[in-house]
C-alpha cells in the first residue's frame, strides 16, 4: 500500500524466502522482490520465485542477470560437479562462492536507489551451518561494509540486514509462515528438479520434507 | 609463468587498472583479469580492458555479464541522466550504487575457486574522495567480509584486497606505470567517449590530462 516503508527481498522460491517475505509484508514492508539468473542448473527456481512473489503481496520481483558461469567451483552452477543424495558434512559441495555477498551487493545497489534501508534475506544457520555466508558474523559483516560502501551510509543513514529466520528450525519456519497465511504450493527448494518435480533426494528436499513432517502438516507443494 | 601466486585484478580498461596490472606483474602474481559487461553506456570501454590485458601480459582476461538495469540510478549506467562537463564537488553523478561491492563480490567468487588469495582493484581516494567505495575504510571492511564470506576465510586463509594507487596522484600513477614499462596507448578513461572518442570534458578525462601534464609526459592514448 502507499506509505508503507520499503525493503528488498532477495526471492529464491523456496520455502525460507516465501516465509521471509510474509515476515516483511507482516511488518509493513513494500517489499521489492529480486531474484537472480546466475547461471543456476534449473530455471524452475525463478519461475518459483515469480509465482511466490505474486502469491506473497511483493511489490514488484525484479530478476538479476549475471553471468559467472566461468567461476565454476559448485554443483549448483557447475555440470561437472554432482548434486549428492545423501547428507554431507562441512562446506556442502553446493555452496557457491561468495553467492551471498554478490546478492545482498546487487540488492544493496537497489535499496540506495529505492530509497530503502532494510535487506531482507531468508538465509538460516541452523539447516545451513555448513555455508559461511549463511552465519550471523557474516551477516553482520555485510551490515557493516553497507555503510561504508554507499552515498546513503555516508549521510548518516543506516543500513540493516534483516534475516528473520536465522535462528529457526525448518518446522518453526513453516508454523509461522503458515500463521502468517503463507501458500507453499508454489515453492520449489530442490537443488536438482528433474521434468518439473522435486528428486526428493537432496539435501534440500530431505530437510523440506523433515520440517513438514515435524511441523505436523502436509507438504502442498505441486512440484514434489 | 608457472608457479606463479594467483591474483584476481579488476580491469576496467584504464589507466589505474593497466597500472595496477602492472604493479601485480611486477610483484609476481599471476593475474586473471575480470571485467564487467553491466549495462554501462559505453562499450568501447571493454575493448580497451581487453587490449589492455592483452599488453600489461594478463594470464587470462573474463568479462562477467551482469544486467542491473532496472537498477539505475547513475549517469553511467541511466540514460536519463547526463554526465556533467564541469566539476563536481560531494558525491558525483557518476557514482554507480554499490558497484565496487558487487565488481569486489564477484572477484571474491572467482578468487575462491582459482585458489588465488589477493584481489587487486585500481581505485584511488585522492582523485574518487568523492565515491564512498574508493576509501581505505570500505576496503578494509570488504576484507574482514571476505574472510567470513568463504570456504578459504573458514578454513583459515586470509584474502587481501589490495588497492596500491589508493593515495597516489595522477601523476605519480603514470609515473609508476612509466617506470613499469606500461603501454598507456590502448588505455581509456573517459566516462562518455562518442564515436570512439574521449570527450575532454568529464570529471575522467579532465583528471586524466591533469595527471599527464604534471607527470610532463604526453598522453600517447589512441582514443583522444
Amino acid at each position: 500500500m502507499a506509505g508503507d516503508k520499503k525493503a528488498v527481498l532477495l526471492l529464491s522460491g523456496g520455502l525460507d524466502s516465501a516465509t521471509t517475505l510474509a515476515i516483511a509484508r507482516h511488518e509493513g514492508f513494500e517489499c521489492h522482490a529480486l531474484s537472480f539468473d546466475y547461471g543456476q542448473r534449473h530455471k524452475d527456481e525463478l519461475k518459483a520465485a515469480a509465482a511466490v512473489a505474486r502469491a506473497g503481496g511483493a511489490y514488484e520481483h525484479r530478476v538479476a542477470s549475471l553471468d559467472m558461469g566461468f567461476v565454476g567451483g559448485s554443483a549448483l552452477t557447475d555440470p561437472g560437479l554432482a548434486v549428492p543424495e545423501v547428507p554431507t558434512t562441512g562446506i556442502p559441495v553446493t555452496y557457491v562462492p561468495a553467492r551471498n555477498t554478490v546478492f545482498l551487493a546487487v540488492a544493496l545497489g537497489w535499496a540506495e536507489v529505492l530509497g530503502a534501508r532494510d535487506i531482507f534475506i531468508g538465509v538460516n544457520a541452523v539447516d545451513y551451518s555448513g555455508y559461511p555466508d549463511c552465519r550471523p558474523e557474516y551477516l553482520t559483516a555485510f551490515e557493516a561494509l553497507a555503510n561504508l560502501a554507499t552515498r546513503a551510509g555516508v549521510e548518516g543513514e543506516r543500513f540493516h540486514v534483516r534475516a528473520p529466520l536465522l535462528r529457526l528450525t525448518k518446522a518453526e519456519i513453516i508454523q509461522i509462515g503458515l500463521g502468517l497465511g503463507v501458500d507453499y504450493t508454489p515453492t520449489l527448494s530442490c537443488y536438482a528438479p528433474r521434468e518439473g518435480r522435486s528428486c526428493g533426494v537432496c539435501d534440500a528436499c530431505r530437510l523440506r520434507a523433515k520440517g513438514f513432517a515435524e511441523a505436523g502438516v502436509p507438504d502442498p507443494a505441486i512440484l514434489i
